[in-house]
């Protein structure tokens, strides 16, 4: 579980909670079923619209990822395990590492080194890791896009819907006692859109993109160090090269 | 048929249907001819001012696929048929796989392998493809932001239909009661444009940029493919390379 | 004469007039001549204020650009054209088309076979007609940029002038009967700012910009293609990589 | 002096005091001394929040550039000057020039050709008035961007202003006639904000990027032809080259 | 302590003040407890929802950052100083600055220059600290990105709060008394939100881009320096390459 993801969205909207309690008129004119079907309904089919079948399937898959924490080792550890391996493909071979390869759980190193033990040479290694980066990225790309879509819709979505309750009222203004309850419905539309956009796609979006850049960065040193073991470097330049992604000095 | 963009925009204009039949005021008070004109017209205009005719005359089409479902295959059957071909044709020649190459209906595959009969040579035949795919790409991206347009100037007609009402209601103000329904009326081509831009160009805009993105993906597997081919490279490394494109294990 | 930029633009405020004639209140209170002058005033003197004047020289016929019809050959044309100047030179020598390259009227085209004719190396031809290019794409997309800032410039002309109108309304509430008409003239200036914006920048904006990326394509092929008869290479290899960039299989 | 910045912003100016004075309530509603000083105030104080003191300090000396008629040739004459100079340089050698190059007051202009006179070698020469010219642009895009930031800035500040007048007007509804003189001086800070945007910090931002490019692409021709003197290309070819940068022809 | 920040965020405060005072209702109706909560709750909530921890870590060393006068030194004294080392290190060997390095307190100088001491080749030394370089840009980066996301959210979550009241308020308009208070307390967290926008997280987005790309020029001059240093290169030539980014004779 992301601490950061799940207390965030949970403080979110305990705040608003928070907001209609301390606004005294109670949940009541804050729940309108109808609007709550027009401006989710009316962004999931949007949504459903704008997208393939293939990738509104892994949206649920997406949005447990940006609600998990981080599977995969951090830089640093990531940076010592590959030193970890160059040394012991050194000293013993690289058949010496077959099996705890094949343990590995980040799915890019195993890969990655799975192909350095099939001996696969730096100059084919390096640009099949990079397509298989650069697909990835596309994919995730695509997600991260449908939640700023989402967020966009739902807004999009409010606004029609505060304007449909806004004719509604209009056509019907001789009873003048309705007029601020029907204003008020007509505005918890656009209320639910900011609240989607804002309080859920603007935070999947953003939290994935973290997440993604995360794991760029990760495939980029596990690219950079298996082209290297590959290359036969010296364990002292693996090293120093390696350890350049963490320059935890300079601020 | 495109399930999702069929559905989804069914839906969505379901759920606007529900939301006015919701609001208990009927369907006369969000019918305005006049309105329909201006927003739908302007936005044809405008849009007519906007682009070449040979662009408009491609709208319908491009509309048609956003609304087909992709017609050619999912990137693994294709990597799959290339390796097919690839055996075939280390196998038994290039001139073996000429009748099915004929029969193919994916248009770019069949154009590549039919220069690959050719017996074109691997540094005429990849500047070949790619100058095709830079052409694909510039006209999809010409229609992709004409429906971008089309939403931008459904939004702007919609509000200068609203402001044209909003002054044929103030500059008559006498009747108190007539200002109700006629601001409800100016109100009227705002809602149009933001449906127009919603329901419609943004759907369609959106998605052809998934459909072009999948076309893409698949064009450069094809002209990696065929260059690979042509090349002569071992049937290993072709899988090896074009099974890069297929990372499913990563998340 | 452009005839999808002209009736576009006439068809877009022809609804316009319709929109204020079934309003029912007739011309006079869409009529403010202050009005008139504070946004196009405005605009003008806005838009001298950011642009140099050999800039704002090049105005009007950049608007006839973007009104007539494209002067230069359409890409198959052209690219017939360039085949058959090859063949010319191949069978009959360069100087067999230099008085026909002197009657051409496509100046890109005239300039590029003139420097063909005087003997110009393909390594001094090539950068010599993508320096000409880069400065015409300079040139062209100031332009294009002067009218996206016209469409910006004149609804922030707009907005200030309903907050003009909208403070000496308020400054002076004293007249009930006076709001309604003040408050409507207030309206206007962003009624005008929309209408220049939308049916008059932002027409000539994406049109110069659809005119621009043809002209741009239009230009590679010729680079391309005199390239090519400058290196002396085969007509079928001339004939193979320009049909290229005509790919109307693909959809 | 400029005359289309000076002259644009006065007229712009004016069509606002035009306005005014048409709208038939007199300066005195316009004038609110302490809107004016939060907004101007408040605008200088974020900027400033924003920059460094040492950018801050430029600031009057990029508003000066901007008011200023370019000082350095159009690209014409200096295509001419750096012909002649090769001419010169190429019949007398480049000690003859020396006297002449200590005179120009282009400084890119003089710098480039002290270099070319101090024998430095062209492959030290580009690098190094490329380091010159990119860092000129990195100087230029930070005064570009300030000026975009204050208009941006403006804005925010107007919006707050309104909103502090409108929480002080609503707080005090007891007297119905003064709602619409506060509403008036709530609305003036937008006012003032639109203006400085509009009417100041666009028009700077625009100008500059203007004569930004205008100078780009001059120290463009400078480098190109410096470098060609120093490579002791012959006079023939450097017209040729420079002279592709003048397209005049094509519109 | 950096002037200008401290000195831009206190002076915008205080304008925010005197508007207050200035309005004359005085500082009651402009601080709601329950708004300030939910505006600044909110914010944090939905930041931390958007951000991983080890980023949120970091934001107060990058207020800090923002807030105090940049430490390391200006272009020039830096130009001097790497000048300096160069010649010392052509004067007695590079053992001879080794204890000088040590005392240096700009990391990326005292880095690069260790590596320099260490005797590292010039063709490892720059990827080398290319990459650190790249490392660091992401993570300023990050932290830029972050302010201008609090930016927005504050603005999105004073919309939602505005929207909030506005709905408590119509649907309890019986007692038209309460409607004005009431409306002031809505609009109040739209104006915190703005508030938060632009005189905090504007001010620090900003403000950290100016001191990044400031870092980024450095680092850039002291890659430059070394690699010449590791080179070998003239300390003629070295001074002529760096004091090219001093350009301080063109504006």
């Amino acid at each position: 579980m992301d601490k950061s993801t799940a207390g965030g969205l949970f403080a979110g909207w305990a705040f608003i909670v928070l907001a209609i309690v301390l606004g005294g008129v109670g949940f009541i004119p804050y729940v309108d079923i109808p609007s709550v079907i027009i401006v989710i309904g009316g962004t999931i089919a949007v949504t459903a619209g704008q997208f393939e079948v293939s990738d509104l399937k892994r949206m649920t898959s997406a949005m447990k990822v940006a609600m998990k924490s981080v599977s995969f080792e951090q830089l640093p550890e990531l940076v010592e395990k590959i030193i970890f391996y160059a040394t012991e493909i050194k000293k013993h071979g690289v058949m010496h590492v077959e099996q705890k390869v094949l343990e590995e759980n980040n799915p890019f190193f195993k890969e990655a080194f799975q192909l350095l033990v099939d001996g696969i040479k730096p100059d084919v290694l390096v640009p099949l890791l990079e397509t298989k980066l650069e697909h990835m990225e596309k994919r995730h790309n695509t997600m991260i896009g449908m939640f700023g879509n989402i967020g966009g819709t739902a807004g999009s979505m409010g606004m029609i819907g505060t304007l449909v309750g806004l004719v509604a009222m209009l056509a019907n203004l001789s009873d003048p006692a309705s007029v601020g309850p029907a204003m008020a419905v007509a505005l918890l539309t656009t209320l639910y859109g900011a609240l989607i956009g804002t309080l859920f796609a603007g935070v999947m979006e953003s939290k994935l993109t973290q997440k993604h850049s995360l794991e760029v960065a990760s495939c980029e040193v596990i690219i950079n160090g298996a082209s290297m073991i590959a290359a036969e470097e010296s364990i002292g330049n693996i090293k120093m090269r390696l350890n350049a992604a963490l320059v935890e000095v300079i601020e």
